[in-house]
């Protein structure tokens, strides 16, 4: 049997990458004064509004990461404009914020004023979607830098949060119940893995058919990532009081990424077989021989953000995400721990 | 004698970027709704502080271009993200507005500790000079997108000004006095053309000696973009109300960025031999067989900020400008026209 594929060895060193943002923290810090909000945890930074203390402006940007591969073998530019809204604003709003406007940056070698007309359609798609206004934005055209037909983008985000209202799971406690909304697959992470499963060691082509996928690979893999501003906006205004932690489960899985939001002294207990985990993982699993672990520590497995509430409010929210228009359920609870999640096999 | 270099030549169609840009704000406007202000001219994004009408967020985004191939081919990367925050943040202070925060993305093929440590100190540093916080970051790691060693970065700049004193050169009247601040170089801007004369027609490398340049090629071209402002904050502090147009002076030069500020029925005139043109624009102009309109429509040629002040103002606001560190000094004057700048030889 071939050698399993991990995140290692698709080409991302993550440990290398945590040391560098350790390093990269401290030295920022140095800048920040009184009014940046020091959080330990969290997805985006916080920025006291001069003259309005109780108001926090939120800034995050993100770009799509190498799933911009996909859309340059399939040729399909129109889709990962929505990733990148999505990427920034699903960090915005999970301490509460919504996000006001949004302003991208393209980088490409030389204009091509087709692609980047349909990568821009994307960017305004999403931001209808995260109801936001897109500001502005900056087209780069740098010769020789990014091969014919290639681009880069990144997204940057700013909102906006009343301090009193922020989510920061510092109210998360055990047997809190811990909700999974849906994600549309892959989102906008682990496609150094993905691609170096399918089409290295599978050889496959973004045309092909894998069993379980109804779409050809390409497009399957370009499934644009779930923006849910409007659903959490809904919650919020329902039950905001009740909501003690989001998380955006993006690279790192919901390993990684639920201890961002969750105190010291607890865990969390993600019960498997919960939820339907999209066929595409199962794909990648199978094709690369992935360890289980490694799969929940580099994809969201078909959850793309989770929510904590008190176990009592737990149907009501969900109620509320899916009258949001996102299927959404219990898939785990908090218990006593630290800062960890476990993965438990429920079948 | 060889054909002139032209920008367009160098590899950057600004038509048909122009084209695409008209394209792109139709479609942006139908995210804004009524909380952006839409300026029909300006380097910035403005957007109504929900619950607070009167104040206004300021977004800018930018990257440095292909001045970041200078600092791949001299391997000093600790200057770029100055040039980084100064091409937002530049932007953003030319409607009055003051930076607040600041966040970068960074893209390259492998993380390589070391020089992203660098290119990190120097976006710190650009932050310092900005007097703006660093509020966070994204470092993308794409295996296989970037060449090893070469990476790009995106910049985002969030500022407030109060709507009140919005500069957008609604007020410039003929007859005013039009004041240039010094730029340290080529600041982030023409980068495509300088490497073409420098590196491709004149056979150079970055360690070159040029006559008249006091430092090896490469140094000389990585001078840093100087950032304005505390500059401009300090003008506005003492004379806000009769600064009545700033102008940031990036890609396309005078002629094309003061037209941004000035409304209908005013031109500028500016006299060249008012201020010193730095040597690495006439070496530039000399070693690429440049002509004169097109060096002007390309670089800054030693002026990297326009402030538009009532004549009888303008020796105060000079005086101003140097206290705060700046070279400063009246190049030109608004005269009746169509909103166009006239280069006057005056040697």
């Amino acid at each position: 049997m071939a050698k399993p594929l991990t995140y290692a060895a698709a080409g991302v060193d993550t440990v290398t990458k945590d040391a560098f943002i350790d390093r990269l923290l401290v030295k920022m810090r140095a800048t920040h004064g009184r009014q940046v909000v020091d959080l330990p945890w969290g997805f985006a930074g916080l920025y006291r509004l001069p003259g309005h203390p109780r108001e926090l402006l939120v800034g995050c940007t993100d770009g799509v990461g190498t799933k911009l591969k996909i859309a340059f073998l399939t040729g399909k530019h129109d889709t990962v404009g929505i990733d990148l809204v999505a990427m920034s604003v699903n960090d915005l709003i999970v301490c509460g914020a919504r996000p006001l406007f949004f302003l991208d940056y393209i980088a490409t070698g030389r204009v091509d004023v087709r692609t980047l007309a349909a990568a821009t359609a994307g960017i305004i798609e999403g931001c209808r979607r995260a109801g936001c206004a897109l500001l502005g934005g900056e087209t780069a055209e740098m010769p020789g830098f990014y091969p014919p037909g290639e681009y880069d983008m990144a997204g940057f985000a700013t909102g906006l949060v009343d301090a009193r209202r922020l989510i920061d799971g510092r109210k998360v406690r055990p047997g809190d119940a811990v909700l999974g909304i849906a994600s549309s697959g892959l989102h906008s992470n682990g496609y150094s893995l993905a691609r170096k499963v399918f089409f290295d060691r599978m050889g496959l082509t973004v045309r092909s058919r894998v069993r379980g996928l109804k779409r050809p690979l390409g497009l399957e893999l370009l499934a644009p990532t779930r923006i849910y501003a409007k659903a959490i906006a809904a919650l919020l205004a329902r039950m905001g009081d009740r909501v003690r932690s989001i998380a955006n489960i993006t690279g790192g899985g919901m390993v990684e990424n639920i201890p961002r939001v969750i105190p010291e002294g607890c865990a969390v207990e993600i019960e498997e077989g919960r939820w339907p985990v999209p066929p595409v993982f199962r794909a990648i699993q199978a094709g690369g021989g992935v360890p289980r672990d490694e799969m929940f520590r580099v994809f969201n497995m078909g959850v793309g953000m989770t929510v904590i509430v008190p176990a009592r409010d737990a149907d009501r929210a969900c109620r509320v995400l899916r009258q949001a228009g996102e299927r959404a359920g219990v898939i785990g609870r908090v218990v006593r721990g630290r800062r960890e999640v476990r993965l438990l096999k429920c079948l």
